[in-house]
């Protein structure tokens, strides 16, 4: 295609116009606008011509790679993120101590479904994070298929004893945001185990949450109720789980089998990795920017939450290089242990309590390094409006929408403290296609759509220091 | 990560509210919009859930993969479109004959740089579309390197003379919107081999026309102007200009050497495929939607333009699932010959305007199959109004906005007609990594953002029918 495309924003021209703007136009809201978009352009050029964001996750993604809570990467992240922070120009760096669970895969899964027709069929899952293990040389038993808890529910003892379950309830393709079709299902890949457990079943096979149908099973954690036996629970890829399904339909006396060695080992020392740039006129205000630094245990931990790690470092990079020194107290928190335990959002919101630091408002990346669409903020009716009046702003720049909400899990621990939550929405749609697996590596990610993403978020954190 | 997000639409509760809403309310312009927005949710509900249109890129791209004018692949491609569409239900398939220029790439390029200091450096390169062919056994010349047309003629003809000239301009980051910067760059590649040869340069290099840097280069057209030498036209991939660019540095009397040997062959028979359903209340008036069919001869013309291809045939197919019939007369055209001659365009309007079709609005997809941001209508002042009134509507949908503008090559010669041009406005950030490429490919298109885009046409389409 070679056509000419109109009237779409261009950043030249912002940052000539608002120069103009600047020196003609006396001080009125008028003004205040055109200082912000300038400096909004001057954050994107930084950002998309300057920007080392990219270099930074190459190296997080391809030399330190997958760092679960624990592992020797992890602690391998924790050092390259402070040595990356101590060149920034902080006012201060600290590594704030942490102990976070330490479970580790074992040896590869090996599952297979059995059948007396057709012979046994190797499918590929991996263990979900935090489950027990199979005794060793493996579990087999017949399987029962349901796609709800109340499904299992309604089969009753007599149906599930001694079986393994399989859930298999895909993403639901209908909803927009393929957030909201993770939310819709999650509950079975972090529940489900216990319940199956409660009726007398000895494992369950969770249908991977992925918005695709491939080959790469999907792990995440599973969460066993206290008292109930604790039973392996395995995530197997879509394809896997059709496959599944169909031989089931076919045969009712269907086995699986599954060999797992996944196992605690006890607590770790870990660290949040905080940088700090005191606060200019506000200096006991504080905005937080963040991300976790721990992964899951496959792939590279790129999108999820290598992404969020390096734009929040950049958002620093960024300001200092416009020597812009930011009017509340600008704090970069890498979070420790989100995927496992959420030990390292804890631990910093108890800190932040018993030194009575007061936390305006935090800022999560955690939903991949895709192309901003816009901000979800956790305030409601009249405050809200002032975020609100934020997205005509935002627009310029092609981002699309502020709306009420917030999230974030590494940050919901400093909600109770009075801290508005807000996370970056970037476009969901290709994000389950990778999350928790062995695709989530560092060429999965556009150079241009990160960027976007760190200059949005360095954007967001000017307008929070700025804001009265 | 395993947040939760809020307030983001769900198409399951458009569905719910519109259809309550539409029971208790009397016909006024609430219901109307109720009307629209349910429809809306039928539309993306076909795509998403019961889609066709990644099948059929599939079958496209890896079943037929590039299909350059007059190629064997460009006739499987015409009887591949024809096939499907006899299964839609139009009232009308046509096969509109239109002659293509036929041209061939010849064997594999060959490019090395020729160092008196480092030796011999292989580079990657294509011909750009019409290029002339090198002498037999190639072509080896000084470099001269330049970034604008300026420069090139501030050089000279004493300068010029006897050498190839590298033209090493990189697409500009600072534009938000890849396309402008392609904009701002692509007229070296088409008109830059006849402005050096006018100073009497041997052939011309062309830096690739990308957004990011690797070692795939871009093809894409050169137009020789009449009357001036044809000298042969390269384009050579990013890593190959950067180290190109730091050898001229370091030596002034670098040396190039390229061997291409591709040649127009003539013209050939090709088709424009059209299918129409009547309007059911207006037949006269004329609603477009297309893409174009031809593609370049490397990679597969996965987005470009595979992707409007099977969205606009999907348009077409979801009308009648939902047994939605156009008010006015619908037509789905691809387009033939768009990379290299315009053709199919150019006999398409003139075979309207000999009918006198009245052709109100035309819309095309040829910007990649990528998660739809937007569209862009031809049409300025009070005209552009009645289109953007629909913009709250689509942003219910996540397509955030509908500016002034219009495009689209194809439909570009129906605009003397009196025809309002529009085009889908795609997120644009990873188009030119693949476009023109070996890279642009299958496995380079979402699932999901490419039914999104097709959602988001039909709706689009279907305003178009009912719009007064």
């Amino acid at each position: 295609m070679k056509k000419q495309y109109f009237s779409i924003f261009l950043l030249f021209f912002a940052l000539m116009n608002c120069e103009t703007s600047d020196a003609q136009s006396n001080k009125n809201s008028k003004t205040e606008n055109n200082k912000d978009s300038l400096m909004f352009a001057k954050i994107y050029e930084q950002a998309l011509v300057r920007g080392k964001c990219y270099e930074n996750l190459d190296y997080l993604a391809n030399k330190i790679g997958a760092r679960l809570s624990g592992s020797p990467q992890n602690a391998a992240a924790v050092e390259w993120a402070k040595q990356i922070m101590d060149t920034l120009g902080f006012d201060r760096v600290e590594l704030q101590p942490v102990m976070v669970p330490h479970w580790v895969r074992g040896k590869k899964e090996v599952a297979k479904i059995i059948s007396s027709k057709s012979g046994a069929t190797e499918v590929p899952i991996l263990a979900l994070g935090g489950s027990a293990a199979t005794p060793f040389g493996g579990l087999v038993a017949n399987v029962v298929e349901v796609k709800s808890l109340e499904e299992l529910k309604n089969l009753g003892k007599e149906k599930v004893q001694g079986k393994i379950v399989f859930f298999n309830k895909a993403m639901n393709p209908m909803f927009l945001d393929t957030f909201d079709a993770y939310s819709d299902v999650v509950g079975l890949r972090a529940g489900g185990a216990s319940e199956a457990a409660k009726l007398g079943a000895v494992g369950v096979v969770i249908r991977s949450l992925a918005s695709n149908l491939d080959n790469f099973p999907h792990t995440g954690g599973v969460r066993y109720e206290v008292n109930v036996p604790q039973i392996p629970a395995v995530a197997i890829s879509t394809n896997g789980a059709e496959l599944l399904s169909k031989l089931i339909s076919q045969q009712t006396d269907l086995q699986f089998f599954m060999e797992i060695s996944c196992k605690f080992i006890g607590e770790k020392l870990s660290y949040n990795v905080i940088g700090e740039i005191k606060g200019s006129e506000k200096p006991n205000e504080y905005i937080l920017v963040g991300g976790h630094l721990d992964s899951w245990d496959v792939g590279q931990g790129a999108h999820d939450d290598g992404a969020g790690v390096v734009q929040s470092m950049e958002v620093a990079r960024i300001f200092k290089a416009l020597n812009y020194k930011p009017k509340k107290t600008l704090r970069v928190v890498l979070f420790a242990n989100e995927e496992n335990g959420l030990k390292g959002g804890k631990e910093y919101a108890r800190v932040a309590a018993e030194k009575k630091e007061n936390h305006i408002v935090a800022l999560e990346s955690d939903a991949g390094g895709f192309l901003p669409i816009g901000f979800s903020v956790g305030a409601k009716g009249e405050a809200f409006k002032k975020y609100k009046a934020w997205e005509e702003l935002f627009q310029k720049f092609n981002v699309f929408k502020i709306t009420e909400g917030g999230g974030g899990a590494d940050i919901s621990p400093l909600k109770p403290l009075g801290t508005v939550d807000a996370v970056i929405l970037p476009d969901s749609q290709r994000y389950f296609n990778y999350h928790h697996t062995v695709e989530d590596t560092f060429d999965k990610v556009d150079k241009r759509e990160l960027e976007l993403g760190a200059a949005a978020m360095a954007s967001f954190m000017y307008m929070l220091s700025e804001m009265k």
